[in-house]
């Protein structure tokens, strides 16, 4: 948890005086009672009050705001809804927070070529409700999807629970515009299954707001399936679960989403939601299907096949639409479901190799001794992206501490077994130094040298995704690269 | 057609020298006997005799060879086998070219995790051979799959047929070890989903030999398809055949290939090859299809219907995995068919939104009056990407420089309806002059800026795929950004 700092009253007049000498007076906040809602996003354990707050409702303004901010060396955090869960929109006291929220509205709906080109503002389940006049969706659906917007999702590459067949934010955008912070407007990406030059499209998404400000999104729409059912299966033991997700995939199946719950999460989550689990197996697993009628029966089919002989002790398939959604209940609330068990939890988001999800799941209930918390494990196995939620007591002395200490310690774990320390929420402050651990120092560098060719004055939400080397030496987690032959040329890279 | 510049025998004599401390003599080549074979790739009108070329045979040496490049300031020209069609691969008379053709070995094979570990001059095609025990290969089928090698692939992005459904190198690629020009081996990517910090493996690939050499590539394998069928649908203009495409894309149906041709080259394969074409239409699709036999019926009863309702003047599905083979032998040896009707050929590769296919068929109609020359078009019609082959005769006074322009003509047309100069043959030196059409200049200023956070010497195959603003400027072809305002920091970004 970090202490607020101050901001500097003198700054901050200066700044806001010039920012409101460019921009409608609605557009630029400096009030303590109205930036106070932007001290923090979902990861509320950081908060910071920001210098000032701009909501820009052009893209003409933001370039004003970026020029403005460039001449008088102001950093800058962007922000989109702020549901982010790694403190990405973590404010600064000497900082310009640009939030994109007013940028609102659906440019363009092209139905026959199946895009939708929306504005950076627009929330992420508008586009769908917009192109449901056509049977069309946009495919990615973080948890935040009724409040998160396409920028933020652009910033995080956001996944959801349908990810594994329909892909992340990075495979579903086909465009971004973006305002530099040297004023310019650059279009990355396009229309093409490939473009000419450098793929500047896949290293913006998921930048973490390190590289410009998103002013206009170009999004793929896909076809909503003419059906879905989804199938609950029990096991008597977390490792026999794992290697069933393992079978499932390895059997050639890609299912539209193929989540597991340990039982931790299903006794958390069965008394509030009512969905239907079974509380006395070791883990659930749900294994959705969907497409034609035809297509999804015969999927149902050879997945209740291989789930069977994978070892399941029970498997029950929904019967109706209703019956599916109140499958899936129990899986969408377990956030909210650890709020009512516990004063405070903590969201874990990495990811491991399919076939460590049994080794690691064993791994994380040692640690529940080794740190004193419960830990519930909620994820998305089909593309072994954790979501562990440890449960602690924020007023409980040191217990806040612990539970970080914890995160890392699974996080470490992780990336031991060949993942990575981050699945969809992204690094921001929060995972920062469990970076040093996932990277050499040379593949460090190598982010820092690109992030320079976008942002040269360090302006763009700094101190945020990448640790510099000297924070990573420091705290003794400096990984040397696997080359055969070392040269650091650290200086020059 | 460039003219070879002339060597100095005196900076080849030290370069040579300082690499055969380092080397075993089999792996520099000097004399030009040995260095003839490697003056040009597969767009052999550009020709030039390299200064020296290396055959590395481990990653120690790559490392070696580049770091001793960087001190001695020597450009180098990263090399697969040599099968791109845009002159990436062409020499430099002050350069040294790296080939990685002799680090052919196969790492590693994981069925299980459907990966495969292999050295960068695997051929594409040896891959999927490897897999095949496993019932898997490797998806991206570029023409010269049987020879080109997988880091080739990766320095230009390869597609296939079947890249519509299964995607182009970036999507099926998980991971590449690279060594930098500073002389470190980074690794880029990963075995999850997502990864945290930017997207270098995207930017990597496609990247045309411009950031880095690849010593090892991780790739995805996919099972192979229990059965696959294709339809042969005539059509008796080509604006019908062309809105058919969009038809079935807009049915919601990814067929596994869906290729178009025109008379012109129905006419010039036919004969050849003897697929059973239908020789009186104006354009034949190929539709495929494939999956389990249950699935691969379902889409093929369902692509027939709205073939027919689109206006298929005549339609066949092939009955046996013969009678498949034999309708895709006309497709894949277009390009040979051509070579026999005409003393040369030009191959382009456009790409445009489907919705414009009729459109820029019609004006490359109307072009071959303009330019005096034929064109057969070959192409990928599902996503749009255009094979025009230009035929001309390069003994004919004028041929090849009318030939020259009107490919630009095209390139030009495909950007106008908003397409893109290359789909998958990259830009290499064929397309450079296009890029300043394709990009404003603070986008060209980006690529560099990235291209510098990798290799600031400029010495990784320099002057290709990217052209200098200076170079935009001088051609007339600069174009500014569609910003609403404008603030060029040229010198800055």
């Amino acid at each position: 948890m970090s202490a607020s700092l101050p901001i500097d009253p003198e700054r901050q007049r200066l700044v806001n005086a010039a920012l409101l000498a460019i921009l409608p007076e609605r557009c630029v906040l400096s009030a303590p009672e109205d930036t106070r809602p932007y001290e923090c996003d979902g990861l509320a354990a950081y908060r910071q009050l920001p210098m000032l707050v701009t909501l820009p409702d052009t893209e003409a303004q933001v370039l004003a705001i970026l020029n403005l901010c460039r001449e008088l060396n102001v950093p800058i955090v962007p922000r989109g809804a702020g549901t982010g869960l790694s403190g990405g929109a973590l404010p600064l006291a000497n900082g310009v927070v640009i939030s994109t929220a007013r940028m609102n509205r659906i440019v363009r709906m092209e139905p026959l070529s199946r895009v939708a080109v929306v504005q950076p503002g627009v929330r992420n389940l508008a586009i769908s409700d917009a192109a449901a006049q056509h049977g069309l969706y946009y495919a990615p659906d973080p948890s935040s999807q009724i409040a998160c917007t396409i920028a933020g999702n652009v910033a995080e590459n956001s996944g959801g629970v349908h990810c594994l067949k329909y892909g992340l934010t990075v495979h579903n955008v086909l465009r971004v515009r973006v305002a530099t912070i040297d004023g310019d407007i650059i279009e990355l990406g396009g229309e093409s299954l490939d473009a000419p030059g450098l793929d500047l499209l896949a290293v913006f998404i998921g930048s973490e707001g390190m590289l410009g400000i998103v002013t206009e999104v170009t999004v793929k729409l896909v076809p909503k399936p003419e059906k879905a059912r989804v199938i609950m299966a029990s096991f008597d033991d977390i490792v026999t679960g794992g290697n069933a997700v393992a079978r499932v995939i390895g059997a050639g199946i890609i299912p539209a989403g193929l989540e597991m719950m340990d039982r931790t999460s299903v006794r958390m989550v069965e008394p509030f939601v009512k969905a239907g689990y079974d509380t006395d197996a070791a883990a659930i697993l749900l294994c959705e299907a969907d497409g034609t009628a035809l297509e999804v029966d015969e999927e149902i089919a050879r997945m209740t096949e291989v789930l069977s002989n994978a070892g399941a002790s029970a498997i029950a398939v929904s019967q109706s639409e209703a019956e599916r959604l109140r499958f899936w209940s129990g899986r969408k609330n377990a956030f909210p479901a650890a709020g009512r068990i516990s004063p405070d939890y903590y969201c874990m988001d990495g990811t491991i190799p399919r076939k460590r999800l049994a080794q690691v799941l064993t791994g994380i209930a040692k640690m529940e001794e080794t740190y004193g918390l419960r830990c519930a494990n909620v994820f998305h196995a089909g593309d072994g992206n954790l979501h562990p939620l440890i449960l602690f007591d924020a007023n409980k002395e040191g217990e806040f501490a612990r539970a970080e200490a914890f995160g890392a310690a699974i996080l470490a774990l992780c990336v031991e077994v060949g993942g990575t320390i981050t699945g969809e929420h992204g690094v921001g402050v929060e995972k920062i130094g469990s970076m040093c651990v996932q990277f050499s120092s040379a593949e460090l560098s190598a982010f820092h040298a690109v992030k320079r060719a976008f942002d040269v004055h360090g302006l763009l939400n700094p101190d945020k995704a990448i640790p510099t080397l000297n924070r990573c030496a420091e705290s003794g987690k400096m990984r040397v690269s696997a080359g055969l032959l070392r040269f650091a040329h650290l200086e020059r890279f």
